[in-house]
C-alpha cells in the first residue's frame, strides 16, 4: 500500500523534473506533457520490463498515466521565471531518485532476485528516468556529470535489502531508506561532492 | 491480415525515414542499413517488448529483417538531392507513426490492456522508431520538437480503441483511424501547428 | 560452459571501454563506474529483454555486476595518458563485439529463433552496448560512425548460426567465429574500410 503511494508520488515528481527541463528547452505544451510522461514512468518501464512484469504495472492502471500528465500540465502553469528551474530539477529529481531506488529494490525481493542484483535493480529504476529524460532532451545524463548520485540510490536500495535479509519489515524501513537516499543527495549537490576524478599528466 | 500488412509497410516507411536521416548525415551504406533497422523495428521492439510479447514478431519471421534492409538500400540509390530530404522525412515519418499507433492500440487490446493504456501503447509504437532514430543520430526527437506529434498518434490509436470499445470491429476502422492521424500530422506540418508555449517573463 | 566465460570476458572488455571513455569525458569515478556498467551489462540486458529471458543473466548472478566494476576501477587507475584512450577504446570494444555477437546468437538459437533472426539477436547484443554507451556519452554511436562495425558481428554471429544449422557443434566454432569477426573489425579500423557513401551532387 505504502510502496503504491511511493510509486504515484514518485512519478509524480520525476515528471516535474521532466517537464521543468521542456520549459527550459522552450518545448510547447504537448512536448512538455512527453517528456513529463517518459520521465515519470521510463524509470518503471525499465525496471518492470527488467523483472519481466509486463505490461509496467504503468500500462494496467490509469493513474499512472494521469498522474505524469497532472505533474506536466502543473508545472507548465506554475513553472518559476528564468533562473531557477535548474535547482528544482535537481530537488525534485533527488525525491524521485529516492522514491524508485527502494520501490525497485522491493519489486526485485518480491521477484526472488538476490540482495546484491535487488540493490542493482534499485538502483537502476532510481537513475533510469533521469537518464531517459536528459538524453531525450539532448543533456548529459545527471548520473554521469552530477556529484554522487547514483550512489545514494545504491545505498537507500541497499538498506531495504539487508533489512529484508533480516526479516526485519518494520514499515518505517522504506521511509527511513528514502530519506536516508534524499539527503545524502541533497547534500551532495549542495556541497558540489564529487568522487575523485581520473588524474592526468 | 490487414494489421500484418499495416506493419510491414510501417516499418518500409520509417526505415525509409531512417535512412534519409543517414543519407543527411553522410554515412555510408552500412550505416544507413543500421539507421533503416532500427528505426523500422525500434517502435514495434518497443511495444513488444512493453507487452511482454517475446520475442518481437520482428525476430520471428524474416519478412521483418528484409523490409528495412530494402527501405534502406532503395533509399541509399534514389535518395534525393540535397534539399528536400527533411520534407521527406516527415512525410515518410507521418505514414509509419499513423500505421505504428493503430497496429500498436490493435495489439494491447489483444493482450487485455484497459482502453487508455491501449491508447498509450499505440501512441508509443507510433513514436518509438523516430525517438530511436533522432537519438542515435544526434537529433533532437522530433517528438519533442516538432508540431503537434504525439497528439495524432494518441487519437489515431484512441479511435481503434473507442470502435473496440463499442465492439464495432468493421475493416475500415483502422484504416480511417490511420487516415486521420496521417491527415492532422501533415496538416500540422504544413500550417506550423503548435501547441502553446510556457510563458517567460 | 565456455560460453559463460565469453560472456564475462566480453562484460569486461566493453566495461573497459566504458570507463575509458568516461575518462576520456573527465568523468569522476562514479560516473566511471556507471558507464562501465552500462557498456558492459547492456548489450546482454537488451538482448535477454527481447528474448524474453528476463530478469537477465546480469541481474541473477553477482559475478556479472562485480566483473564491470572491476572493469571501471583497473581502468580508472591504470589508464592511459591522453592520446591513445581512443585506440584503446576500439580494440577492446571490437574484442566485445566478437564475443557478444557469437554468445548473442547461440542464446537465440536455444531459445528457438529462425537462423536469421538468430544472426541479428546475435549482431544487436553485440552493437548494443556500445551504442547505449555513445548515446549516454553524447557520442555518435559507433555503429553509425565507424568503418564497417555491425557486419564482422553479422558475419561472427552468422558462423554460429551456419554451424548449427548443420548440426556441427565443435567447441572451435564460436572461437572461430569470434575471432573472425575481431580480426574483421581490427583490420577495418586499421584500413579505414569504409561502405560507399550516398551520392551527392
Amino acid at each position: 500500500m505504502a510502496l503504491h503511494v511511493f510509486d504515484l508520488v514518485g512519478i509524480f515528481v520525476f515528471g516535474i523534473t521532466g517537464a521543468l527541463v521542456g520549459v527550459r528547452k522552450n518545448l510547447d505544451v504537448f512536448g512538455i506533457l512527453v517528456l513529463s510522461l517518459v520521465t515519470g514512468l521510463g524509470g518503471g518501464f525499465l525496471r518492470d520490463v527488467l523483472i519481466g512484469a509486463t505490461p509496467p504495472a504503468a500500462l494496467q492502471d490509469w493513474r499512472y498515466l494521469v498522474v505524469p500528465v497532472v505533474a506536466g500540465l502543473v508545472t507548465f502553469f506554475l513553472h518559476p521565471r528564468i533562473g531557477r528551474v535548474e535547482r528544482l530539477v535537481n530537488i525534485f529529481d533527488a525525491a524521485g531518485l529516492a522514491l524508485f531506488c527502494v520501490i525497485g529494490a522491493r519489486k526485485a525481493l518480491e521477484v526472488g532476485l538476490s540482495p546484491l542484483s535487488a540493490a542493482m535493480l534499485g538502483t537502476i529504476s532510481g537513475i533510469g528516468g533521469g537518464v531517459i529524460r536528459d538524453v531525450l532532451s539532448g543533456r548529459v545524463p545527471v548520473v554521469l556529470r552530477s556529484e554522487i548520485y547514483a550512489t545514494p540510490a545504491f545505498l537507500g536500495a541497499g538498506i531495504v535489502v539487508l533489512a529484508s535479509a533480516f526479516d526485519y519489515d518494520a514499515l518505517w524501513v522504506p521511509f527511513a531508506a528514502a530519506v536516508v537516499c534524499f539527503l545524502i543527495r541533497l547534500v551532495a549537490i549542495r556541497r558540489g561532492w564529487n568522487a575523485p576524478l581520473p588524474r592526468t599528466t
